[in-house]
């Protein structure tokens, strides 16, 4: 019997993505999977059910997930959808694996093999699996997008019959990969960029998109391309130079988020207290708390005549591209595996060791042990 | 005694530009003017009071207008707002002179010199106080940037580790002012634009932006620089030629309005029903009532999973910007007028002439007259 793949409506609320698009349908039914799908899963993507021509429709998340081998999600199973997955089967998605130990233990109970793609190792081989750049990408452009709908001011320069318009003054906080592209974003769009990274690195990937670096004096590259925390005396330094970029700019944009820690404050009450009337702050890690005192995460809050938006799931609000790259990602990482129509790992891979967040019935993966006392 | 100027408060629903600026209110003293403004009028463009240096600040609109001999508006003033117009004052502003005779009774009554800047002759002298155009810059602007946020896809192509995303594709409809800003604004984020607009003489500008020309074969170039009605004949080619465009769209920005009328729809529901699943249009007609048959205006209507827009007064969004430019708009036309300190009108001039909607308890521009039967 040939592996059977499903995939389920997300139900998680603003959820409008899917993990199987058309095009990734047609892949796995060609390396010989048998695909099965709960019906307008596609639909908040814009994909319709005749979109996946290689794929059954089914009515309802029991029937999809049926007796299949191999699960496709994006966000993580609720307590009913862990129900719902057959014992021993494969589970894929961005499982939010630092968050909830509740949602480990019943996973396991059911002994799922649950890979989470947050784990991905952050290697060359990796690039075209890596879920949360390609989602970065998105929530970064989204951000670049929201400040410049949200900004009192053309972001570009303009020229007009009653005189110029000096374009906006952006300042993105954080370079990574959801940073770089916000500073794409509102470079294409004509403002004064200029962009922070802790990462020394970061300087010349911000400079090589046009934008201004601005030089704090502190570093703090750390492991897996991710900056570490840094010391009392070095975050006052940063906090000080970062103050007065700050209160020049009509728009900040901050993206300083640390898988599986809150995001930490780099805006202060302080520094919105010196900032423009009528600036904005776009705070994309509001997800994990915020980098922003007075972020609420979801909400829109005025402060000092300074708008704070804390937007969540920015992903979601472009589900058709972000839908594609997620399932490419997906594709990239499980293709491998399929060979004459079954799934057979090599669990001595470093893709799948480090991927891989549950297996027989127990948490293998390291850090999330540890994070669960389970080392 | 020195020339009066006088602002309030716009109160109009959602209006929150202003018609000075901190700037234009320094250059009106510096002719000698004297400058009343009611307190926190500028504050939701994001001008604070203190920013005025040059006005006094007062409580409340009477207080504003008092015996004030300039009254400098945005919108059109209320019955209330008129009752507070001191009798024989000079008033201008955007006072929509097509759509409401009980205000230009109003006005009369109270023997109001009313400047309407929607009447101003569109010649190359009066550029710099062209309103509609400096406005209509600022909505095309919005509409890009409604378009892109609100679309399921990326603007620009993107190269990534899981493969490449192709630009969203954009059609704007409609090059006039506002038009080509939105296809700036497209442009600027990457997307690829098509666009079209019956006055041939906007295919050199659309193809100048880097926009391709849908060419219909229907050219309606009419008086003023605006577009003259389309035959029966003429608006079928016209629709046919444009639904195939339509259908291969992402993005559909429509910007066709014909001041003073209804806007003609352009968009019908039989191409709406052949575009593309997740598809979105933007309406900027939408105030007049549409160039799409399903706009509502302020409302976002899904039909045939194609979003429909139908955003109202767009430089309200950006309202810094607005008012700066439109503050600009208003001291350009005023300026010329005040010397030593008093206003004096030469009537013969045609800027001045051409712009005038009401004097001496009458209506006095033609077209108008025309409109309400008058003439």
């Amino acid at each position: 019997m040939s592996l059977s793949i499903a995939v389920a409506r997300e139900r998680a609320p603003g959820e409008s993505r899917v993990a199987l698009v058309p095009e990734t349908a047609k892949k796995f039914a060609a390396l010989g999977a048998s695909l099965r799908m709960e019906q307008s899963a596609g639909a908040e993507s814009h994909f319709l059910d005749t979109d996946y021509v290689d794929v059954g429709m089914v009515n309802g998340i029991s029937e999809a997930y049926g007796n299949a081998g191999l699960i496709l999600r994006v966000t993580p199973p609720s307590p009913e959808e862990i129900a719902a997955l057959p014992e021993g089967s494969v589970l894929i998605g961005l499982l939010k694996p630092f968050e909830d130990k509740a949602r480990l233990d019943a996973l396991n109970a059911r002994k799922i093999t649950a890979f989470s793609l947050e784990l991905l190792p952050r290697i060359s081989r990796a690039q075209s699996m890596d879920a949360l750049s390609s989602q970065a990408s998105c929530a970064g452009y989204q951000c670049g997008l929201i400040a410049a709908a949200r900004c009192t001011k053309f972001f570009p320069m303009l020229t007009t019959a009653a005189g110029t318009i000096r374009p906006a003054r952006v300042l993105v906080i954080g370079a990574g990969v959801a940073g770089l592209q916000a500073i794409a974003t509102c470079k294409r769009l004509g403002a004064m960029v200029e962009a922070y990274d802790v990462r020394s690195a970061a300087r010349e990937q911000i400079e090589s998109l046009g934008a201004k670096f601005v030089d704090t004096g502190v570093s703090a590259d750390g492991a897996g391309g991710y900056a570490r925390d840094l010391t009392a005396e070095e975050k006052a330094q940063q906090t000080e130079k970062l103050a007065k970029a700050v209160a020049l700019s009509d728009v900040v944009i901050t993206t300083a988020a640390i898988p599986g820690k809150k995001a930490p404050i780099i805006i202060t009450t302080d520094m919105i207290s010196r900032m423009k009337y009528g600036a904005i702050i776009v705070d994309m890690a509001a997800e994990s708390g915020g980098n922003c005192a007075l972020t609420q995460p979801g909400e829109h809050v005025v402060a000092n005549d300074v708008n704070i938006h804390g937007p969540l799931n920015l992903p979601s609000r472009m589900p058709t591209h972000a839908s594609e790259l997620y399932a490419k990602n997906i594709y990239n990482f499980i293709s491998p595996w399929i060979k004459d129509g079954e799934l057979v790992f090599d669990w001595s891979d470093d893709v799948v060791a480090g991927t891989l967040l549950c297996k027989d019935g127990a948490t293998v993966n390291g850090q999330i042990k540890q994070i669960f006392g389970e080392a």
